[in-house]
């Protein structure tokens, strides 16, 4: 098969790294393309960049001309892990030249004819593309996948729909790499906890999770009506959220009804086999005092979430654990199986 | 005045080294008896305790003979920071010997004539005390503190109870001291997050929140009927209890109201002035990322519980976050705080 | 072919697990007996053991019933990590009964006729083996690998031999993980350095090294003459000790030379290409502020040392920086390399 | 006595903020004055600044209105935070207006008539301001103190050159408080070593002890001769700046001649007892395991030097490990001792 040539937009920043490191040995996309500010423009890619994952980058990439972040001779598919304070225009304008723009950033996750998508969870939500071009007056196209915090719920959330789910109070504790680079300082983040994190991470988690596990409609997601109470906290943990999650649900199941909803959840990318896809994207762990980012947030390439300690909540109806790798699940590795499935779908 | 005479038992351990450190300058009660393990007796104080805090070990505790943690010898008031896998008998024993115990450990606390104290919250618990003797067959008598988690809470929702306070869910983030030494293996706890705490942790919280806010009757206490759910977690902090809390209140007041409750509030130890009583035990904080260990934690002395980000919570009425010392107004701090205010009501 | 039926000695420690996640899918040897101490004898190997690495544990191990560590029917071939408080007594018996015990423990790394091995370096000191039955009285043999902290230095300064070596000096930065589990505490390490670590690791870098260095002769090793200096400190990182190292060369080499004799060293391991053999066993990186361990250490599997920021010492001739991966090239890797060195020289 | 008003430029900086708390209880001076960037400029403090000590900021500091870093209506003595960037002018400029300036800035640390001063060590060293004004053009005079990693060193090194001090080795484990703010990325410390410090850390240590230690002359200072090797390195914690050292004496003292010189060693700071002057400023620790920065580094407001594990090196004649509070005794608070002593000398 003939590589499908890619571009990566924001390809020096923290999730560009990581879009680098996971596409190196893909069997079907192959990156030929970096765009960058203007700064780095015209340099090679390891003199533009820090490199600053212990996987090694590909000589062939760090020999890449940065080019500037502006359609021209950019492959048909980009990746975008631009910054959001530049990403609503350059996204717009790769959009507009007949990109097919597949992003992490968050500009355009709550447009209405944009999918927000977890391939496993709302794969049906892709026919948005059928009415944003009209919508939006693009030739291209966006594709947006959840901030990572919200990915992590809504993949838990999805299998407990069946079970009349009504409410979910959340709490997480968020690594670092989920500020970006240099992101939080040492200082402030080395034997500490930061309640806080800017930007309306919660709100994000509240109202991105709400459209993802939202029903299909012409040319909208109607919202799923579950309540969502998200507070977000950073904590000094490299790679991987955490999430103390308690949630309401109508039909009252057994714990192993839940249990066997979430082991057993499949969607397209197990049944298509895609490259990126982990066998079995939600994993019930048994021991008491797991899910932990150190022991489980790389499993599967950090494509599986984790959850664990489902117990009953005295305030609603049970708790549980959840953790996911925010860079590869949250961010890189999650626009990347949102393009696969697009390829098998025909919609590349 | 003449300085009142105490022993430390478990004084080689993480709390009774915090005892020591708290003790050493205290206007009232001087130490002059230390007991731990046969081990530890008969051996100087420094050679049979590793000192692990930076505050210095003054020269005249260093050279205090350990004894056995027997009664006998030991002063008539006793503070007891002993595990709680050999304080049932030991508290016992000094109990019926007739020596006033009070204790950070976990034994007694659910004892229905056992106080468990907060002095700023329910004093009146103390008449407890009168019954206690009796009821237990004790000449003398045992007073506790509540689990270092669960102060952190109580305080916070003490000013609240007015409000018709009827739900809350807490999600902690705790420090590695509130385990004890060695505790957790820093193999662990470093650049991760242990999401349980053993030894029914969550359970402590749920339970003892309730009888401390509850209602002094003649031999016991009447619960508070608020409805806790608490999930546990651990993070690599030095000190410092962080917590995630959502409440319901019936009354649905102001968040003004809620903060000048807050910042109102006080109790016996600030009208008494009892040595160890801060200012203001719950403050306030209103930058947006407070409060957070590294910076709130040693507030007043680390008798302070710093709270935050008050907001409207979709699922419950409002979230907030909230922080205290764990082994000061947690453990060693909240023992001493109810000896003073024993020593000042003619109880001990 | 048929594998190699071997066993782990300590199987359920630090080391221990190591032993297992590495030979989970080594083409020679098949881990079919662990050992442990009697408290664990007739458990499942998962119920004995609480698996603390990242790599998951192989269901066909989970299963095994663990043995007391005595002879009997272990393997003719058995790795050892275990503690050298009982490694002594324990390995002799193996030993006595005809095992060949290839390990880590240090109780005999000293011992005239026993190789104290790194299979790159000197590989030639197996013909100690020769002696070692007579000497020592034993039917079976007893093959060491180095400290951890000794093996990053030895492998650092086996090329440098050819320049005159006389003088070092090294203060090494080591990881956690080389204290064994529970091994240090979190309250001491997190966010601290202490500047010791316990049981003659000092000492044992300075004999270590030489006796590694040094020449064959029929019954012993004649000591490499170089005088080493060496400081051993503890910091919060998980593996890969850090060394910084000062060197005197007698034949004042240019500093390319130095570097060419690092990236072009080679031994056996390379040259038979057996299986944990690394590329290149060291590797220098050119980058101002490497190697660093969250970069550098899981290199080709751990294998790798990586060296850096070779510059001119203005006390003795040249400095330099040296990272190894402790628990892997420095611990239970070193050993298999050694074991793989003996098959294929037949020594098994 | 009339407090003496003062000035911080670069007030908003890390070493800045640590100015402003140190001062806060002062007794001789008052901050009446704070400076900071064109962008702070015209700002109240506490908005200018984000505030990140755990000390308290002072409600009359929060107030003062932020000027630009120009002389004109400053105070005749100023404090210097100020990064390197824009230290030199700036600094010149007020030099040139008349100002006394003592800055913790490098810009002119190495300029033959500037001071570098550490009060205990070289108070003769401020003769060097009879032909400063001459030699620089200043009506002005400008004082400045060492690297905080070169204080370190210079103390612990003092007393011992009367023992025959020819050559020093030392490894340095430095903390992020070091890199001033945002300074060091969370990702690129956490539970990780940094091999290496810009800007030239190490020949900052090598050549500044050299001057620290020299011998005053009519109009610069004859370095000291020892020879000295360093190697700098970031470690993950906040404060304190841990060194293991060799040196070779000439003279061969006894260790006890050695250690007796560091706890009996004294300068005018102690015999004039000024404000900011510890007791003894340099403690040797007995403790195997000392110093460490979380056990340590506070020492006497972190104004002392503690020095342990002396012992003989194999390669030189003894070595030992260091350790001193790099914002406090390495910069802001060594910089309000030299004012200090020449307030008492006149000088200012």
């Amino acid at each position: 098969m003939t590589p499908i040539e890619v571009g990566i937009l924001g390809a020096t920043g923290m999730v560009g790294q990581q879009f680098i490191a996971l596409l190196a040995k893909h069997p079907w996309f192959k990156v030929t393309w970096v765009g960058a500010s203007e700064r780095s423009a015209g340099k090679a890619y390891c003199d533009a960049a820090a490199w600053r994952l212990a996987a090694p980058l590909a000589d062939e990439i760090a020999k890449l001309q940065v080019n500037a972040a502006a359609p021209g001779n950019a492959p048909q598919l980009c990746f975008s892990g631009l910054d959001s304070s530049v990403a609503g225009d350059i996204e717009r304008a790769f959009a507009e030249a007949g990109h097919v723009i597949v992003t992490n950033s968050r500009n355009y996750r709550m447009t209405p004819t944009v999918p927000l998508l977890i391939p496993e969870v709302n794969g049906d939500h892709l026919a948005l593309l059928d009415a944003q071009g009209a919508a939006m007056g693009w030739k291209g196209r966006i594709v947006t996948n959840p901030n990572c915090a919200a990915v992590v719920l809504a993949l838990a959330l999805a299998p407990l729909r069946q079970f009349g789910l009504t409410k979910t109070m959340i709490t997480t504790l968020q690594a670092i790499s989920g500020a970006g680079y240099p992101g939080v300082a040492s200082w402030d983040i080395l034997a500490n906890i930061i309640p806080h994190i800017g930007g309306g991470e919660e709100e994000k988690v509240e109202i991105e999770t709400k459209k993802i596990l939202g029903r299909m409609q012409p040319e909208a997601i109607a919202d799923h009506p579950v309540v969502i109470s998200a507070t977000t906290t950073r904590v000094p943990v490299h790679n991987g959220h955490t999430a103390s999650v308690s949630i309401a649900l109508d039909h009252k199941p057994e714990p192993a009804a839940i249990i066997d909803a979430w082991n057993s959840f499949k969607g397209e990318p197990q049944t298509m086999g895609l490259p990126s896809a982990p066998p079995q994207p939600i994993v019930y762990l048994t021991q008491p005092n797991r899910p932990q980012p150190a022991l489980d947030v790389n499993r599967d390439g950090g494509m599986t979430v984790t959850v664990g300690r489902l117990r009953t909540c005295p305030v609603l109806d049970y708790k549980f654990i959840a953790l996911g790798h925010n860079t590869i699940r949250g961010a890189a590795g999650a626009a990347i199986l949102n393009a696969e499935l697009m390829h098998r779908l025909g919609r590349l």
